[in-house]
C-alpha cells in the first residue's frame, strides 16, 4: 500500500529453492513485497556453483530488466527489498549481502534489527575483522564464518545464538536455502511450496515475508517459520531444528495495523480480519453521530469499512488519491496551500458538502498531515470532522526493524489526546485502546504480540541503537 | 484512476493566463489530468514574445524536471497529456503543436477527434501545404494560418467553422489564450480563476478538461466553455463569441461512466453523483441474493458502493491492487496462470471464502480480463460470482476521441449477454440499461449525452476515420 | 578530426539508394562524417511506402542503437549530422526534415546556408504557410510543395531556382533519391557506387559530403555532383539535369584548409595533398631557423609535416592530446593555469627542453588558445617559439555554412599580425599568403575557390543573415 | 593513447594529501591516467573523519559529475582507474577498496598483481575471514587488519612483507596517505608536490602512476617511490621507511614500449626518449629500402618517427584514425570487409599509391588486425609493405599486472617470424631484438627491467594465477 509517508517500511525477504527460473520468482516475490521497502532491492541467485547478484536503488520493476535477470539465471535465489537512506551508503548497505567464506560462498537477506550488533562488531574488529558496510546484518556473516562449527547449518545456528533482537533471515549457499526467525518471532516469515509441473518435476520450496508473494508466483502457504527455528532446504531433504530455547513470543502488532498487505496471512492470521476488527472495535469504543465514514486512503480503508459496518454509518470514498505521484514534485514559489497533501489527495465536494464526517486513519505521527486533511475536508463543505485512529497513540520508537521517528517527532509522545485534537483541528479525536487493539488482532490465539511502540514495554533488554549505527543508517 | 487497461484514455488539456509561474500551474494541472493520458505530455509557455515548448514521452512527473520548467518560464502556458502510440511517430504527434504563421507564433492543444480532417488535409496538400504530423489537429493550425480573416480570434472562428467532430481546444498566442468547444459539446472544458494574491495583483484565468485540475492549483470553477463558444482571454479583457449556431448537445456519457475522476465536475455535474447512481440503478434493475459486493478496482469502486447502498449487501475490498505495477513485467517461461491480472490484483481469501459475491465493474471490453478475475475470485473460495456492469454493452467504436477497440474485438458487439456470461464463467451477468444509464447521469438536466458507443447512433455524419489516419495513429 | 573548438563544423549529408540495409550504411556514412557536426544526427529511411525517421542530440554512435536502426529498416535512406545550438530548438532544427506534401512524403538533408531564406519565408507566411522550425532549410520544402510543376524532379528544380546561397542537398521520396548542389558549388557532394554482391543483385548508388564515407561502407567514388546539377536516382534509371545556368564556381577553400578529413577527396582533389602543400608553401614563404617543427594536434599535423619536409627541420609530436576529453570538465575553484588547454594537450618536456620550435597550426581565431599553447611550450623548456599558420588571417565571417565567430571576436579582423604576435607571445608569427593558399589547393585546376573569409570578397550578393535567423540559430 | 585493443591496460592510481579540493585533483589525475584503464574508476576522499567513496563503470569524465564530486569533498583523496571484466563482478572489484577495521577506516588502491594472493586467501578464509570481492587486493586489507602491529604504518609494512608480486599502492586513513612499491619495483609510482598558494597555505603532496597526471594538476615531480619503500604523509611530517630488504629491480619494460604516455617520466626516464630510440634502433637492426614510414596510430607513432629519423625515409600519416569510435558498432549483415579496422582507420590513397611502405607498430598480438591493416594499405595502392615491430615477439603472459592474452592466443608464441609474415601478408617483417629493446630503454642506467613477456624469464617464483583467480577476473 502506498501511504502518506507515515512510516518508512522495513524490509521484505524472499527465497526460492529448486525452480528452473528461481530468479524470476524471486523478482515477482519482491514485487509483491514492494510495499515493505521502496528504495533498493537485490537478488542473489545460485547456478549450483556461483552466486550471482544484482542490487540497485529504485523499485523492483525498474531494477530488474530482462537483461539483468538473464545474468541471474539459477535454480536457487534469495531477494531483499528495503527502505534505505540516500547517497552512497544506501547502495553499499543494500542486501542481500554476498561473501566468500571458509564455508563457501553465502548470501543473506535480513528483515529486522539486531540490538547487540555494535557490541559484536567492536569485538570482531578488535580481532582483525574488516567491515564493508554500516549494516548490523554484516555481523551475522562474520559470526557464521568465524564459527568453529564444521557444517554450515551448525555454523548458522551458532551465529544466531550470539545475536539479539529481531531477525527473519533467508540465507543461501551454492545449493541450499536456510530460513530462520529470532526466538521471539518479531518479524514474519512464511514457508510455501509450488507443486511440480510438466516443466520441472520437483517441488519448489519458497519463503517470503508475507503470503501475498506466494499468491503472485502460484505458491501455496504451508506454515510459518517458527520463532527460534532454522529450516534447511537442501537437494536431498528439508530439515528443521530449533537453535534456541523457546522464549515468550512477541510478534510485531504493527504488521497487522499498518505494514502488511490486507491480502496477506501474517503470524497465521489474515491481516484483513484484524484490520476490519480494528475498525469495528473503534466504533464500539468511540462511537459518534455522523453521516459518513471516510477513510484516509489507502491505509485507513479497511478499518474505516469496519467502523462503518459496526456503526451503520455509510462508508464513502470522499478523498480521492492521485496514483501518479512521483517522488519529487515541483512546487510553485507562491506556494499552494497544503500542496503536499493536495498532490496526493483531493476531496469529493459532492459527498462532503453539509455532512458530518468520521475520518478514519491508522495513525497520527507528527500531526501535520492530519491537520491538512481535516482542513481539506472542512473546506469541501463538511460540517463536522471526527477523527478516529485504529490503534493507540504511538509513543515509543521501535528497535526491532520499524523506522519510527524519534520521540521528539512523535506527537503522541509529547501531547495529550486533547492537545492533538486541537492541533489537527478535529471536532473530536479518539484512538483505539491497547486492549481493543490486542483483541482485534487476536492476541493470545495463534501468537502474542509486541506492542512496545504503544506502551514502551520492550521485550528485550535494549541496547541504544543510536550508538550502534552511524547517523542516518537503518535497515 | 489507474485501470486494467480497458480503454486508452483520450487527452487532457490545460491553459493558464496571467500568472508569474504559469508553466508550473500548467504542469500541476496536467498532473491532475494524468489519468486522461499517460504516454506523452507537453507544455508551451509564452514569455510575452516567444513560445517555448517541451514535449516528451512519459508521465508528467518524469518529463517536467526543475531544469525543464526553468526553460519554460512565462506568464501564459498551455499543456496537453495524451495516450499515444509507440515509436517515432508518438513524439512527433505529441501536443501542443507550435508553429510560426502570418498571425505570429501560435500553439494549440486538442482533446477530441475531427471527422473531416482527411478531406481537409487532402485539399490543403493539393494546394501546396506541407504536413509534419499524422495528427488531425494539424489541419486546424493550417486553417487558421490560411484564413482570410485579419485578426487571430476571427481566423480561429473561421477555422473552427470548417472542422467537424469533437474538439475542446486551448490555443495560445504570445499574449492571449483562446478556449473553444465544438458545437455539440462532445468533450468537457471548464473555466476557472485564481484570485489575485500578494505575489501578483491580477486575476489568473485557467481552463482544464476537468475541475480536479483546479483543485490542485487552488483555482475556483467558474463555468464550462459552452458548445460552439470561443472565449478569448487577453491582456485587457475577456470576450466570448459563438462562432457557430447552436446544435443539439451530445456530451460524452463515458466521461461520467469511466474517464473522468470522481472528484471532478464534468458537464456541470459531479461525476461522483453519476457514478454512485449507476451502481444504485444497477441494483434496482438487476438485484441478486448475495453476501458481498466487491468492486474491480479502481474504476468499479464507486458504482459498487452505490450497488451496496441500494441493495443493502455489504461492500468489501476483496481484490487488492498492487500499486507498483510498472509498464512491462517479465513473466516466467513456465507461465503463472492469469499472470497479467495477478500482477495487478490479488483476492483476499479471508473475505471471499464461502461467500456469494456480486462483482461490479464499469465495462467488459474483450472479456479476457473479466474471465480471469471471475476465476481468481472462485479460486479464493467464493461460491457464486454475479457480475454486474455499470453501463450497457459497448457495441460501437467511438469517433469522437475515445480509443475503443474495433468491433471485432468488442465482445458485446459479437456475443449475446448469455454468451458473454458463459465466456467469463460468471453465475449471472447483467448490464445496466440505456435508460438506466441516462437517468443515472442526469440526461436532459444540465446536458444531453452522446451514447453512440452503446447504441451505434452517431450524432454526426460519420467519415470513416480508418481512412483518415494511418494505422496506429490516434489522438 | 577533433579540434580545439576553433570552428564549429558545418554539416555532413549522406544518401543511400537501393541497398537491403540502407539505414545501416547511412549510419556508417554519418559516422565517417562525424567531424562535420557532433551535436545532432538523423536518418530517414524508406521502406518503399513510408518514410521513417529518427533524430536526436548527440554522436552518431550513441544515437543509433540496434533498436533504433531496427525501426529504420529500408532500402533507401538519407542522413544528416550537424553542429547545432543547445536546448529545445536544437532538436527541432535537426535534420533531415520530413514532411507530407502533395508530392507525397519527402525528406531532405542540407549542408550549406541560404542567403535569401528570410525573404522567401516572409512571403510564404503572408500567404498562409506555417513553419515548424527556425531553419532556412524549411523554405526549400515549402517551395517544393508549392511548385506548380507536376513531377517531383521538376518541382525540386523549380524550388532550387528560387533559393540563393550554399546548398548541397540530398532529398528522398518513397522510391527515389535526389542530389543537388548550388550553381556555385560552395559545398562538396560526392557520388559513389557499391557493386552488386551475392546478397543483393543491383548496384547501390550513394552520395556523401566527403569520400571518407565511401571508404567505410565499401563504395567507390564515381564523381562529384556538379554545381547546378540535380541527379535523380530512381528504380529504373539515373538521370541528370542542370536546373540552373552555369555560374563562376566558388568552392569553399576552408574544406581543404580545415574541415574535411585528409583521407577524403573533396572537389576532385585529395585533401592530404592540399594540406601538405600548405605546409610546404608556408615553409617557402616564411622560413625560420629552428630545431623542431611541432604541430598543434590534430588539425595542424599535416601542414606541419609539409613544413618539416620542405624546411628539413625535424618534425616531432611534442604536444600530446588527451583522447578522453569529455564535453564538460569540472575545474577546481583554485583554478589550474591554462586549465582548458591542459586538459586536451600536454607538452613533452624531453623533446622541447632547450629547443627552438616552429609551432604549426591551421588558424588563430580569438588568439586565447594560441597564447596558452605558446606559454605551455615555453614552460616546457623551449627557447624560441615561432608560430606559423597554414592559411591567411581570417577576417570576415562566412555566410555559406561555416559557423565563424563574428568580426568582433576574430583577432585578425581587429589586430595586425604584429599585434597578434605580441598577444600570443610568440617570437615570430607568419600566416600563409592568399596566393600561397590558392596555389597549395590547386585553384584553377579542377575547381576555383571561394576565399571570402580571408578576403571579404563574397561571391553572392549578401543578405544579412543576422536578420534571417533568430539569435543562436545556425545550420 | 587509444589503441586497437591490443592489450588491456592495467591500472592507474593517484593520491592527494592536503588540498582543499583533493577530490577534484584526484579526478583530474585519473583523467590524465585514463589510458591505463577505461572501464571503471573510483575515488575515496577523507574529510578528516569519514571516508566517502564513489565507484562506477565507465570513463572518469562520465562518472564524476559536479554532483558526485560534491559528495566527495575532502582534503585527502585517492583514486583508481582500471580495466575490468563485464557484468556484476566488475563493479564489485572496482577500486579503491574501503573498509572499517580495528585501525579505523582505510581505503586502498592497487596497480599490479600479487602472485601469492590465493595462498594467503585460503589461509585467511580457513581462519574465518570473509571476502567480498574476487580481487587479490582484498588480501592486503585483511593482512593490515589482522596485523599484530599497533600502528597503521607498522601494520601496513607488516602486511606488505607477506605479499609477493607487483604492487604500487596508495592507502588512505582518515588523516594520512601511504604510498608503497613492491621490492622489485615492477610498476611505477611517482611523488610530486603542489606549492602553497594564496588559497591554501600548506604544500600538497601527490602520488600518481605517471607524471602526466602531475602536469594537469600543476604539480611538480619530486622523485619515484622506491622499490621496497613505504612513504607516510601525515599532518605533521612525511616519513619514509624500507619495509623490505632490497632485491634486484625489475621494472616493467612494457611501460616504456606501450603503456605509459610519451609525455610521462616513468622509472626516472622520459618515455618519449625510449620510444623514439626503439624506432631508431629498429631502423639500425632492420633497414629496408622504401618510400614512406607509416605508423599504426596512435601507439606506433613515436617509434615510427624514430625509424624515419634514423633511416631518412619520410614519415607520413597515411592511416587516419576516426576519433569518434564508440564502444559497440553495428555492422551490416552483408559485412563490410575488415569492418572493425575500417571503423578506426582509413588509408590515405594520395599518400600510398605506388609507394613502398614501412609500417611501424609496437606489437603484434593475435595477428588478425595486422593482417587487415596490411591488406588495407595494399588496397590503397602501396606496392610493398614492410612491417617493423618496435619490440621483440611477445611469447609469454605477464603475471605482474598486464592483461596479456594466453599463450594460445599469442601468435609469436606459436609461429615463427617467417610464418607470421606470411600470415599478415607483409613483404617483410622484423622485430626489435631483446638487446636493442634494453638499449633503447636505457636498461642498467636508472633502472633494470623485467622483460619476461619477451623472454619467459620471470623474476619471481611464479604461482599459477589461473588457480588464484576465477575465470575472467583481472585487476
Amino acid at each position: 500500500m502506498l501511504t502518506l509517508d507515515k512510516f518508512h517500511d522495513e524490509c521484505g525477504v524472499v527465497a526460492i529453492f529448486a525452480h528452473p527460473e528461481a530468479e524470476k520468482l524471486a523478482y515477482l516475490g519482491l514485487h509483491a513485497l514492494q510495499h515493505r521497502g521502496q528504495e533498493s532491492a537485490g537478488i542473489v541467485s545460485s547456478d549450483g556453483l556461483n552466486l550471482n547478484q544484482h542490487k540497485a536503488m529504485g523499485l523492483v520493476a525498474d531494477i530488474f530488466t530482462e537483461e539483468v535477470l538473464a545474468q541471474l539465471r539459477g535454480s536457487l535465489a534469495i531477494g531483499h527489498t528495503r527502505y534505505s537512506t540516500a547517497g552512497d551508503s544506501a547502495l553499499l548497505n543494500a542486501q542481500p549481502i554476498r561473501v566468500q567464506s571458509n564455508k563457501g560462498p553465502i548470501a543473506l537477506a535480513h528483515n529486522g534489527n539486531l540490538v547487540n550488533a555494535n557490541q559484536i562488531r567492536q569485538r570482531l574488529e578488535s580481532q582483525g575483522s574488516i567491515f564493508q558496510t554500516n549494516s548490523d546484518t554484516e555481523v551475522i556473516v562474520h559470526l557464521i564464518a568465524l564459527s568453529k562449527e564444521h557444517t554450515l547449518p551448525e555454523a548458522i545456528a551458532d551465529a544466531l545464538r550470539r545475536v539479539e533482537g529481531a531477525f527473519s533471515l533467508v540465507i543461501m549457499s551454492a545449493d541450499r536455502i536456510f530460513a530462520a526467525r529470532d526466538p521471539r518471532g518479531f518479524r514474519p516469515l512464511a514457508m510455501g511450496r509450488i507443486p511440480p509441473t510438466e516443466g520441472h518435476t520437483r517441488e519448489t520450496i519458497v519463503f517470503a515475508s508475507e503470503t501475498c508473494a506466494f499468491d503472485l508466483i502460484g505458491a501455496e502457504y504451508l506454515r510459518d517459520v517458527k520463532p527460534g527455528e532454522l529450516i534447511v532446504v537442501g537437494p536431498d531433504e528439508i530439515t528443521s531444528r530449533f537453535y534456541s530455547t523457546s522464549m515468550a513470543q512477541s510478534s510485531c502488532i504493527f504488521e497487522h495495523v499498518y505494514f502488511s498487505r490486507p491480502d496477506s496471512t501474517v503470524f497465521g492470521r489474515a491481516v484483513q480480519t484484524s484490520r476490519e476488527n480494528l475498525g469495528r472495535q473503534l466504533a464500539i469504543e468511540s462511537p459518534v453521530e455522523a453521516d459518513l465514514v471516510v477513510p484516509v486512503p489507502d491505509s485507513g480503508v479497511t478499518a474505516a469499512m469496519g467502523y462503518s459496518a459496526e456503526s451503520g454509518i455509510p462508508f464513502r470514498f470522499a478523498l480521492i488519491r492521485n496514483h501518479y505521484v512521483g517522488r519529487t514534485f515541483i512546487e510553485p514559489r507562491q506556494s499552494v496551500r497544503d500542496f503536499g497533501v493536495k498532490l496526493k489527495l483531493n476531496p469529493v465536494r459532492a459527498l462532503l458538502e453539509g455532512k458530518r464526517v468520521v475520518l478514519v486513519d491508522d495513525s497520527i505521527v507528527r500531526g501535520t498531515t492530519s491537520q491538512k486533511i481535516v482542513r481539506m475536508i472542512r473546506n469541501a463543505g463538511a460540517t463536522e470532522v471526527h477523527m478516529r485512529i485504529s490503534c493507540p497513540p504511538t509513543i515509543s520508537p521501535c528497535f526491532y526493524g520499524v523506522d519510527t521517528p524519534s520521540k521528539k517527532q512523535l506527537i503522541a509522545a509529547n501531547k495529550s489526546v486533547k492537545e492533538i485534537r486541537q492541533y489537527i483541528g478535529a471536532d473530536s479525536l479518539a484512538y483505539l485502546s491497547i486492549e481493543g487493539l490486542k483483541k482485534a488482532c487476536g492476541d493470545g490465539e495463534k501468537t502474542t504480540y509486541c506492542s512496545a511502540c504503544y506502551t514502551g514495554n520492550y521485550p528485550t533488554e535494549i541496547i541504544d541503537v543510536e550508538e550502534i549505527l552511524p547517523a542516518g543508517v537503518r535497515r
